[in-house]
């Protein structure tokens, strides 16, 4: 059997990565056979991809530029990462998917959804999660936690709040979207609370 | 007056480099004011781009991911530097551009020239060059030029005859999708005889 593809959404400083860590003890002791990714994802292609988008000194990089780039590195990472895991039957848990650049480049961007769908599709070629899970953080929340948090603050992190204030506003426009496969989840909590309930939605829809 | 946008197109071995470097020499006779430029055209960003594709190393590149990368190539070599020079009235000479990628990744990888022509839309938000000078040349004499040529073989000059020949026959559809704007020449000739009909081309297009 197909492995579930199930993706982790949401503004930066929602908790993804936290939440995915603490998910991991749980599925493990549930002994469910998965893996969590990211993109790039280690994959060396889509890391040298990655490299260029988020280099500060690539100052001069257009917002079509930076949707393709992200496009093409998605595509790599899927195709060496996540569906030889899915052929194999293991669930892929994977951080940020399509997504995040309709809401980033498509709508914070200003290139607009409807374009940026369009680009992932053929990058991604039919190949949907099977559910997302979107945390949902309020955006001051959200970036108080960016700045509490990282040392190191790359090209994208350097946004003022306006953008990811529009960031915010385009995921609630995907969201409705993609209504028939994204759970929305209230990431204003506790990490506690919140990993139990994305836990709890997982372990639904593998146990079926 | 903004500039004309002008594209040379053709296979590998079409004779595109040495017919830019003679015609320069003619448009300068005629006092003409324009730039030559070809992908990634000295852009750090498309140079940063392009030294994925061509990486020897990157034998894992998916079909996709490279004509998204492409795509993003074009993007911000066409904003950086095509885009502000029609602009300022200097007439553009650009070797390959659209017609490449749905010839080579289209046709000759079998992606479709209809998913690549989308991807590239994006990329060129509208930017369709004024007139395209399609060199046309026998697959075979292409192939046994590159080789007489060229001493460093990139990852692409390495392909067979086969994919060639695809590219070739994927470029008579593109000159069919594009007729209105795609202008043949036949480069099985001598390098002088081509220089001055693809100059004729020029210059009246230019002088209207």
């Amino acid at each position: 059997m197909r492995g579930l593809f199930i993706t982790i959404e949401g503004p930066d400083g929602s908790g993804k990565s936290t939440i995915v860590k603490e998910l991991t003890k749980k599925l493990d002791e549930a002994q469910i056979t998965y893996i969590t990714t990211r993109e790039p994802g280690g994959i060396d292609i889509a890391e040298q991809i990655r490299a260029i988008i988020l280099s500060p000194k690539n100052t001069t990089m257009d917002v079509r530029t930076e949707a393709l780039l992200y496009a093409a590195s998605r595509r790599q990472h899927l195709v060496e990462k996540i569906l030889p895991a899915l052929e194999k039957g293991i669930h892929v848990i994977c951080e940020r998917f399509v997504e995040s650049s309709l809401a980033y480049q498509g709508y914070g961007r200003g290139i607009g959804i409807d374009k940026v769908w369009m680009i992932n599709q053929f990058a991604i070629d039919d190949t949907l999660p099977d559910i997302t899970i979107f945390l949902d953080v309020n955006p001051e929340i959200g970036l108080a936690r960016i700045n509490a948090n990282r040392k190191n603050l790359d090209r994208l992190d350097l946004e003022g709040i306006e953008f990811h204030k529009r960031v915010y506003e385009g995921y609630n426009i995907v969201k409705e979207m993609f209504r028939d496969r994204i759970i929305v989840v209230d990431a204003n909590r506790t990490i506690d609370e919140v990993v139990e309930d994305v836990y709890q939605i997982i372990y639904k829809k593998i146990k079926g």
